[in-house]
């Protein structure tokens, strides 16, 4: 059976890194027999913004919907084109469109990566952000009144709805079930966000009474980000809205010291449309064209993709590729961000042996 | 001349850590000569809302009013109250109602607190965090629809103005003019929130026409949160909406381990009303009645409200005052969450001493 794979690797560093990354995937397919097939699009602010004027042409959702996952570098060019035109033209369409309602970001401490924090090391954090992918803040719903003048009024709707809200919280109940720790942590605001989160809240705890061997917690938002700096060793599963899933999945790389490497699915669970998997790190148009750019992320996407497909084993040998390669530390082979001397290929190609 | 301050200790830690603070305020105003008059209000959870079934009463706006300022414990205890009635009942109606729409926060390493970051001395971090404290994500508008049902659909306003925003500005540019490094980072998230932050971005660009001394930046929240981990040393002002406020201001306190004695103060910068003081750590119901809360936060914000009041010498005594107690670290002094075994009286007594 062939797993048919849109590429996209979109602009700066994605560019880059999805050479890499589509190497380890050609490495572990040959090794574990598996039929990849990449078909490559162009969607991107340079130059397909530039030519065409739009991210994406109009027949984007036919020309991917059959595809079995789509593998997605970096999109966004601030310079030309506003992130909100290039994400809302792009990502966040697919994430939409596609239904693909759940964003999984692992944290976790690799050997070789320095952490910011303190005193600790590789086991001692390795936890999960579920984040809900289609709705809640990230809403098109609002506008402007008095635009321009001194009593200018801009509104912004976040809505939730039972269906959002309970498949995400039911993906995650699932996920902390399938853990040894089986602790759920769900992120809150219902002090003060007075109408949405009081009732994520109770979403939460009528969810729960399905899964009894699971242990819950909540914290509101400012304290949950205060406590992923001073007790990362807390959590297992982590569930929260699109915005407070958005910065605790940046936030927990950040504490492992993984941001530039950390990867992202995100999954149409029913498989009725394609996932998409993608580093967590953006275009990152300071270092683009210098080919120094780390490819864990783009490589590490491909093994949660592997792993989305059902190849659980050449996801797992991909992870360990990278994290012996990691463990050796050669400055050579390394990225700068890693204090290397190396290159994104260098890098790529080590892992790529490795496997 | 008197300055009337209603003093407010609010439920839990804030009745144990609010004597220790008025201890302090009464050692230093014999000493700089300065007159405070304290009256106490009954208005928490418990036992007030217990008798009254509100957090305060009717006229309490007609009650507060006219005094200098608001010297707050902490409210909030959700065993009996639901943590969004506690807070839009108290807190958050004194900072709307007397439009305190500065919320103001320092975030600095100290000496003799373990920050959870690897590497970093007192010294290294030292920045404000101003939060729009008004209006914004934090709104009362919105509600459900096909409530109770697999159907509904919740909704909540985020409405911001530029009465409230520029203000905000405006007061975070002047901080960072006022300031040796004159930079300013802007919190938003133009890239997702696709109404309310792209517009957040113009008026910064509109502001940032009258400082042209003061260096701007902006970061999406989510980076943002990952880099108060990685670089804290990059901040000086930040500047931020209500709920992204909210986070980066506990978020802050967290990386540099003062969360349990970081200040805060809610400004109404023309003084039309009195500008309350709290310390940014709650009613904390796990170790209340115990008598180990840390005081500092307490001592601390009652010196922002001394600086507010027009005696700054009098506040940096009581910050010398709380550094040279936590430089000795007397174990016998201190509290157990800075490794002590000492008592918030213990605590309260040394630094009132030593001012
Ligand atoms: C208690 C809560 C409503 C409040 C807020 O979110 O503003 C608190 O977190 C704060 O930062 O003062
Ligand atoms: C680029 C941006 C719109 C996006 C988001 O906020 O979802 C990104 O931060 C992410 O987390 O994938």
């Amino acid at each position: 059976m062939t797993h048919r794979i849109a590429v996209i690797p979109g602009d700066g560093i994605g560019n880059e890194v999805m050479p890499e990354g589509l190497r380890v995937l050609e490495a572990v397919a040959k090794r574990f027999d598996i039929d990849l097939a990449f078909e490559h699009f162009d969607f991107a602010c340079c130059d397909y913004y530039a030519k065409h004027g739009k991210m994406m042409p109009d027949d984007w959702f036919e020309q991917l919907k059959d595809f079995d996952a789509i593998f997605y570098g970096a999109v966004g060019w601030p310079d030309t084109v506003p992130d909100h035109v290039s994400l809302w033209g792009s990502l966040l369409q697919f994430r939409r469109q596609f239904d693909q309602y759940i964003n999984l970001r692992p944290c976790k401490l690799l050997p070789g990566i320095k952490s910011p924090l303190a005193d600790r090391k590789p086991g001692d954090i390795d936890f999960y952000v579920v984040r809900e992918n289609t709705e809640g803040e990230y809403s098109s719903v609002g506008g402007k009144m008095f635009e321009g003048t001194e009593r200018e009024v801009v509104i912004q709707e976040t809505v939730m709805t039972r269906h959002g809200t309970d498949r995400v919280l039911k993906f995650a109940f699932e996920l902390a079930q399938s853990r040894p720790r089986k602790k759920l942590t769900s992120a809150t605001k219902s002090n003060g966000i007075a109408i949405t989160m009081p009732w994520w809240d109770e979403r939460v705890v009528a969810m729960s009474g399905n899964y009894p061997e699971v242990s819950v917690d909540k914290f509101h938002i400012d304290i949950l980000t205060a406590n992923f700096v001073m007790h990362p060793d807390w959590f297992d599963v982590v569930v929260a809205s699109n915005l407070f899933g958005d910065i605790l999945s940046d936030l927990g790389p950040a504490c492992t010291g993984t941001i530039g490497v950390a990867p992202s699915a995100n999954i149409n669970p029913e498989g009725k449309f394609p996932s998409l998997f993608e580093p967590v790190h953006g275009s990152a148009p300071d270092i683009a064209g210098k080919g120094i750019a780390n490819p864990i992320g783009q490589i590490w996407s491909g093994a949660m993709m592997l792993e989305h497909l059902g190849h659980k084993e050449a996801a797992d040998a991909i992870i360990a590729a990278f994290e012996a390669v990691l463990t050796e530390a050669d400055p050579a082979v390394l990225t700068p961000d890693i204090r290397g001397q190396g290159t994104t290929q260098t890098l790529g190609k080590a892992i790529a042996e490795r496997v």
